[in-house]
């Protein structure tokens, strides 16, 4: 990833510091000093200076321990780095900024407590400004998540071609398979536990993928997603094991147009309550509204639940740039469900599909 | 897992509450509510009353959101659980507790100003209570951290039977080979990255495992861990491949030495800080004290790290029951390293080792 990547985060993190009149900004939570920095160990603060002269990267410096010292200057040369376990403390020790803002939604009230007693500075709750940034991904972010899509959809498409979709395996065994393809094929990691969920399991959202054996007949749910460079894609396909029956077919095709419409609704500007709408009244038109058990998507990028989320409560607009994901399901407890999900990014024009693994109905 | 052990967990839980002179206390960190209920999902929060009356489990309440309505009755028959997905404010609306302790090391300044505004309920700073008893392990944890450590122990065992460790291979395959083996002898999860480091990676600590090529008269690292009910393993082992160099069997013996010098320190009151001395002054005597870089074990259970840090500036004693590691290393840099670590049960008369794999110098 290039530096110049960071230091437009900076900058743009800057315009929104000094929006509130901070002179500088304290981030703790471990991601968003990613996202700005470009650093990935497991112990780093760092402060950004609002200063919009040329020396405000000089006065923005990036703390962590001594185990990182070699990767901190590899990762972040463009910034002062502080080698000190202590972290925030030193860094507001070190800094003649007076009122700073902090990350009040993820710093404990014992650390709030303890970076406050004694010194001079001013900390000033701020409200989830790296966050808002990150709701709008750069290219750099958008080739990562195309890259993590692509692991998943290659690694399903592995296991459709090798037959590891069939009766008489487990859940279990064919998620270690797909979790594994996932890891082969370059993914740093895997996005969240995968879901198996065969025959009647699959009406369950979030089955954990247990003992269970597919068996002919079978609605055949995954749902599952690489990590590349720390951005998670998100997928999720059903498909029907051997033959399919007629209920099968309808309940697919239903939530497929669902979905469809779902993704027609996201573009910069839409509230995110009507793209949800525009999904759910296809299936509310159907009779099976009470069925759609949950919202209809959620942005992703270095989590893999992030802002906005889509859903019949939520408020906001969408962004171009935003990255998200589109997933209706309609669970007929007991019996199967199918839930049809894409990894998208909102454009001026159409949205990008990221997760290109065919929806088509698929009788395997 | 016996439900029993859970209301044992909450009892001790109580007598903490009451000598601090609490109604009740509000339990947020999702690790102690499991901990202390046996739920696993991804949202709860627990008050628990302090009253030492049959009424104390009555008015303790779990809740969390409609996702988890049959998994908590599963998982918690002995407790009410409320369903409401705004959990912490709903529970303290719901008690008569008016001065309540609450989990300030976790819970976020913003959640704090929340739960407090306009309630009539006191929240008091509580100082890791439920930390502090999970330091100590009951017989169905410590079950648990067996079957942990045993399939890691058949995991590795696997990998030397099969020659998995040999010249060619890259580190990522192995990780790759040695987490997909846990994952099918039954882990739950791994217990953190998995580190395989070759030759003179060995001497980065925390190397992760990459595309470097196994080569004959490497040292090779492997630290690894199994995740089974929720609690983790932790085992390193060095081997050298095809053939040893002299100055290999010496750092090796000389590691070996230091990590049963450390085994032995363990028992109940020791010092954590003369622990750690024991397994040092063998490596300090040898003139490589500057080389053994970071402290030498740690606790270990629902977290991979926890309390009691055994380290050179760690205070506090040793309890009996305590489950931690004992991991000594010298790291020659550019050259190559070796570290050993078992996790163990901290025991009146000897620590019981429940990471059996040889400990031996071995070349494969």
């Amino acid at each position: 990833m290039l530096s110049a990547d960071h230091a437009a985060r900076r900058d743009a993190l800057r315009s929104l510091i000094r929006a509130q009149g901070w002179d500088a900004m304290l981030v703790t939570d471990l991601l968003n000093v990613r996202y700005l920095t470009g650093f990935s160990g497991s112990n780093a603060s760092l402060l950004v200076s609002a200063s919009d002269s040329a020396a405000a990267e000089d006065r923005t410096l990036i703390c962590t321990d001594g185990r990182y010292v070699t990767q901190v200057a590899a990762q972040v040369p463009d910034l002062l780095a502080v080698i000190d376990r202590a972290g925030p403390p030193r860094l507001l020790a070190d800094t003649d900024a007076r009122r700073v803002g902090f990350e009040s939604h993820v710093v404990s009230v014992d650390d709030h407590a303890r970076w406050s007693d004694g010194g001079d500075v001013e900390l000033v709750r701020a409200r989830r400004p790296v966050e808002q940034l990150r709701t709008v991904k750069d290219e750099t972010e958008v080739a990562l998540l195309r890259e993590a899509c692509g692991v998943a959809d290659r690694a399903l498409g592995l296991m459709m071609e090798r037959g590891s979709l069939r009766p008489g395996r487990t859940e279990k065994e064919v998620g270690l398979e797909l979790d594994h393809l996932m890891l082969e094929l370059g993914a740093d990691g895997i996005s969240f536990e995968t879901i198996v969920a065969a025959g009647a399991n699959s009406a369950v959202p979030h089955h954990r993928p247990d003992a269970t054996v597919l068996e002919r007949g079978d609605l055949l749910k995954l749902d599952f997603g690489a990590e590349v460079g720390g951005y998670h894609s998100d997928m999720t396909r059903t498909v029907v094991l051997g033959a399919a029956q007629d209920w099968q077919r309808e309940l697919y095709d239903l939530v497929a147009r669902s979905q469809a419409a779902g993704r027609a609704a996201l573009r910069p500007g839409a509230e995110v309550r009507a793209v949800d709408g525009a999904a759910r009244a296809v299936i509310d038109e159907a009779g099976y509204g009470e069925l759609f058990l949950h919202g209809l998507g959620h942005g992703v990028g270095l989590e893999i639940h992030e802002a906005p989320g889509i859903g019949a409560t939520g408020t906001g607009t969408l962004l171009a740039g935003a990255a998200v994901t589109v997933e209706p399901g309609v669970y007929f407890s007991g019996r199967g469900g199918v839930r049809i999900e894409d990894t998208l990014i909102v454009r001026e024009d159409e949205p990008e599909l990221l997760t290109l693994t065919s929806k088509e109905f698929t009788v395997l």
